[in-house]
């Protein structure tokens, strides 16, 4: 059965398409009354962010739109220090959609929700023409466990550590889309217990970051520039699988520029890395983890390369891969 | 200028999209700090909901889908008795879209948002292949001011108010795209007033919704099916301003399922009824607010005719207008 105009009437359509795939999956007394907003309890200090989805292919090794969109919000409260605790979710459904798709899409969102521990308690449905494309956003609230964590807290002498192998998911999806055959998986996960384990042990983390669009040299320049730091990372750390770079050697592709979706770094203090690395590397998600880096006075980042020289690493300018998350 | 791809690609021109056009109008300190998630201090008791808005035109007398889409959420809000603070908002843009009606719109939400007063505290941009359209997740949070409220808490007896004429956004959206001149101008509009006026005045509001797609039918309906009640409302008692009723009449449509994004209804008890109508008729956009009905014992919305008959008034069923919201 496919999608058409009337599923986003307000009317009977849309009731029944809200019951049958999202109140059905999603279930939860909250989401269930069928209100205009959710009435949460919260902690005081909260973390609030959003994220649009749009990545194509819509089912891909290793995951699916519906398991990134809930990963990369909750994710994104993650790095703030944050429990992840309540998620909103709202569907732009291109007409001629397939029904099963979509509700195999909210089978997935409700079992990565479920992993991550948090409730989907509000949701919206709207259709459009197209071609039967699936764009959901996700927003999230989450309660604050450690304050402080920040993009602007990098201190000279701190060290960078990345929770495991680069570009799986941008090399997953770009094995699907050129019709090439390997075993790259999406690395698509909710890091809750990577977070969390670093938090409950005290670890003093001064900023965290997931890495997505555009790379964890993006993501470095954000760091660098936020906290008025340079950033020195060494080439020979970073890990990265031998499929991963065996497919980036092919196309000449570097993963310092391709998109993960369930990776973070974290820089801490000097004196709790290694304690850092040991929780990483016991957390699920975090085996690969590896200290790659560190924070100096200055401008820029900086790779030091296996040969002795150093390139000076910018943002991603361009296009890396269009509609990748 | 337009939007291409790259825009959407996480890295330089990402951000320079962010900083000239999405920071520069909804500027404030939250978002100026560029993190994964925005980190707020809110009371225990909140509403969370979220909306996405696919609207076309995007601009039409009245409004535009940034000011429908700061409506919409704030709106969803304030019906659960929240006072609404803190908005993300996500946008999905089609290549090509105009970088001048993006800053329009960016411009348009800020000037609704200041009036609402809520800040616009996390944001996301994904850039897709189409026609130069532009859809827009907005998510809210709302401190609870009033607890209680809800769509299954009518009683028999209980009186219900609308706040103002019908039919306004879908006869003006209809009017553009039909090329019909009139002045008929969407009723987008935040109706924080209203409702922090009837608290304030302690009025025991048992349910509020606003009356958006669907119609009132739909939205009277959801009252009856959930509240387990029948809803008899007066014909003659329903505020239409003349020339949505020339326009209805001409085109042969019902005002009781044409959509408005600046309406609600109050149910409450009968004793502060007259009361709850004074309190509207003074707050900024209830003017023409109006007692429409009441609750009894039984099943169904009825519609009691000028000539003494009774209809009986069903959902909404098949498509009103496409993309409306």
């Amino acid at each position: 059965m496919h999608i058409d105009m009337s599923y986003g009437s307000g009317g009977k359509q849309t009731t029944s398409l809200i019951n049958e795939v999202f109140v059905k999956h999603f279930s939860n007394p909250t989401l269930e009354k069928m209100e205009d907003s959710a009435v949460l309890t919260v902690k005081e200090k909260i973390a609030f962010t959003t994220d649009s989805f749009v990545v194509t292919p819509m089912f891909f090794k290793g995951g699916d739109i519906g398991k990134v969109a809930v990963c990369g919000t909750v994710n994104d409260l993650l790095m703030m220090g944050a429990n992840p605790k309540y998620l909103t979710t709202g569907f732009i459904i291109e007409e001629g959609a397939d029904l099963n798709e979509l509700e195999r899409i909210a089978a997935s969102m409700a079992m990565t929700a479920k992993e991550a521990g948090v409730q989907i308690v509000a949701g919206d449905t709207k259709v459009i023409e197209g071609k039967g494309g699936i764009y959901i956003n996700t927003s999230g609230i989450g309660e604050i466990e450690k304050e402080g964590i920040s993009i602007s807290s990098c201190k000279e002498g701190d060290v960078i550590l990345l929770s495991g192998n680069l570009g799986e998911h941008h090399a997953a999806i770009m094995s699907h889309r050129m019709e090439i055959e390997n075993d790259i998986k999406s690395d698509c996960a909710p890091l809750k217990e990577i977070v969390l384990n670093l938090i409950a042990a005290g670890i003093d983390i001064h900023c965290m970051r997931d890495v997505t669009r555009g790379g964890l040299a993006t993501v470095l320049n954000e760091v660098s520039s936020s906290s008025a730091c340079k950033v020195v990372i060494e080439e020979k750390a970073l890990p990265v699988s031998p499929q991963v770079e065996g497919f980036c050697d092919i196309l000449g592709l570097d993963p310092l520029y391709m998109a993960n979706e369930g990776k973070l770094i974290a820089v801490v203090p000097k004196a709790d890395a290694d304690k850092a690395l040991q929780v990483m590397k016991a957390s699920k998600y975090g085996e690969n983890a590896a200290i790659i880096g560190k924070i100096e006075n200055g401008t820029k980042v900086i790779m030091a390369t296996p040969f002795g020289g150093n390139r000076v690493i910018d943002v991603l300018y361009g296009e890396g891969l269009p509609r990748i998350c």
